[in-house]
């Protein structure tokens, strides 16, 4: 419990270091990107992913761009920053988080076309560290609300990853955990593989257990057996999505959880920022659910386990209905049914808060 | 729907033909047993796996011993076959199918030995090909009875491998699945890939695909949000053990399809030989639930995925309640609850006729 915090993006002296995710958990290898070029291709190839932390990595690619340039004027300097922009723009088309970020890096950039090139540089890089730092201390707040659901709890099950590999501090989901078990030293975590693409096996895992919390790795069929044996106290997952009545989009296999937690009286947990939240959508039926490649499946970390001709069905999410949800957790606070009012307070609050 | 009915276990004048589960279904590979010490190891490398598939298998062993000695008198040749079956008993130490075969094998040898050297081969050969006869029998059976169950279904679900793979004909719960699909050419089914061994991925798609049905690979934790948007009519599954209430001991996963099936309202069918009926067990809660090797979750396919000293919990079963069944599916026909009377009809009516 005493090691240090895991952090997966690092912005040191005019430059990012990424921890390659590719190579986890087997290897822990930094990777630096001193150059726009370099940040782009680690957020392309996938060094870094995990819908915050594309984000984080985005601004810092800004904020490098900028220290390393040589104009001389100020007019040079934006346009060699708005070509940076424009080059991270182009390396993962469908992720929100990091047009939000550029969006956030252009912005500034704007709001202090009057000054000096060295004060611009100056000014970006304190960008890039905000919007690093909020984010880190949404991580908190939402460890220090989802920790209170589980102080009690010593077994909690979780799904995909959602801790500091995929965000710039402790994560979601993960952060109720990793907040809980320094109250709670017998807290142990029941980590699900998730397939097909395995986050939990080879990067939640990685996570509990730098975070020196006793774990056990399970496939995601086996949860409901350990239910059944009254072995798991809490489930926690995080969301991609969540709707006015609670509905959430989330990892493939979520829903099946959410089930089997009904079924054998366990409180389902989802813990996600206010960003998180689409009210304008009534309930999840109209949530499209992206197929992703059926290769996933057939070939995991690249391996055959059955012929590529097969035909294959690989959704990439599933929709919990809020019903079968106990609490969202959320950066101001935990709501519970109805969710209707609850969510929509909770989003006024954050709306005001970020004025 | 036209394909020759695919069979793993094949003799052939004084030869045990395998084929090579192992490198499937990348490769169609027909492993020749003609000594006794091949056909023993082939069983220990899980060339053939599969608990009838391994005790036809064993049978076949015994009558390779037969037929290849050279003993001239009855005590020299009986000293020879013995020796074979010692050594096949060697070979898979929890394996009930396999002693139960040797058994019958070495039943057969006593009660011919006022017979010839000749004569003795022939009826040990005889004993074996009849045991495969008797299995393929059984399959028919299953498959006529559980189709019936299938006749108006679209989609099917189904889990680990119980298909020609594993058995001397069509399988238990498959044969259901391709015998239904023998009228009803719709039929599609949905192959659970079935962590963390991969039977489903590895095995059982190849036998849907073989059997030209239409269907497709999922992984385990899909088909939950299937369930949901009505995608699965149906869901049979195989059985290693079912106890005087119909709690059922089989693959891990299958206890989660079961909940989920109740949650959902659809049918969930389990199709079993009488052999599998333990009655002497009230219900399932003394079964004893065998924990697997971890490197089956770590590494499947011995391709590493998460870090080797990860503490993995990997149960081979769980125990699905007989009240989550909707019927069992047995050679003498379907049973449904109370199982504690039907089970036991059942089992009488199948020992009336073994006498």
């Amino acid at each position: 419990m005493a090691a240090k915090k895991l952090r997966a993006v690092r912005w040191d002296k005019g430059v990012v270091y990424l921890l390659e995710q590719r190579v986890l958990p087997f290897q822990e290898k930094w990777v630096k990107c001193d150059t726009v070029e370099r940040v782009a291709k680690a957020i392309e190839e996938m060094t870094v992913r995990g819908a915050p932390a594309i984000g984080i990595t985005a601004a810092y690619g800004v904020a490098v761009g900028a220290m390393r340039s040589k104009a001389k004027t100020a007019t040079a300097f934006e346009k060699e920053v708005e070509k940076a922009i424009a080059r991270l723009r182009r390396t993962r088309p469908t992720a929100v988080n990091l047009f939000w970020a550029l969006d956030r890096m252009a912005e500034c950039l704007k709001a202090i076309s009057v000054l000096s090139v060295a004060e611009q540089k100056r000014a970006l890089v304190k960008e890039a560290l905000l919007i690093h730092a909020e984010d880190e201390a949404l991580c908190d707040r939402l460890g220090k609300h989802g920790s209170k659901l589980l102080a009690k709890a010593k077994n909690v099950l979780t799904h995909c990853n959602t801790g500091a590999l995929a965000t710039g501090g402790d994560g979601t989901a993960l952060a109720a955990i990793t907040h809980a078990a320094r109250k709670n030293k017998k807290l142990h975590v029941w980590v699900d593989e998730t397939r097909p693409y395995l986050q939990g096996a080879r990067l939640t895992a990685y996570e509990v257990a730098h975070a020196g919390i006793d774990f056990h790795l399970i496939t995601d069929n086996m949860a409901a057996s350990l239910m059944k044996k009254k072995m798991v106290d809490a489930i926690i997952v995080g969301a991609d999505r969540i709707v006015a009545n609670g509905d959430t989009a989330n990892k493939i296999g979520t829903y099946a959880l959410a089930v089997m937690a009904k079924a054998h009286g366990i409180p389902f947990y989802v813990s996600a920022p206010t960003t998180t939240l689409d009210l304008t959508k009534k309930n999840g039926d109209s949530i499209e659910i992206e197929q992703r490649n059926p290769k996933e499946v057939t070939h995991p970390q690249g391996v055959p386990i059955a012929k590529e001709s097969y035909p294959v069905y690989n959704p990439a999410f599933d929709v919990t209905p809020g019903s079968l949800i106990t609490a969202i957790v959320l950066e101001t606070g935990i709501c519970r049914a109805p969710y209707q009012k609850s969510l929509r307070s909770a989003l006024t609050a954050a709306q005001k808060e970020s004025k």
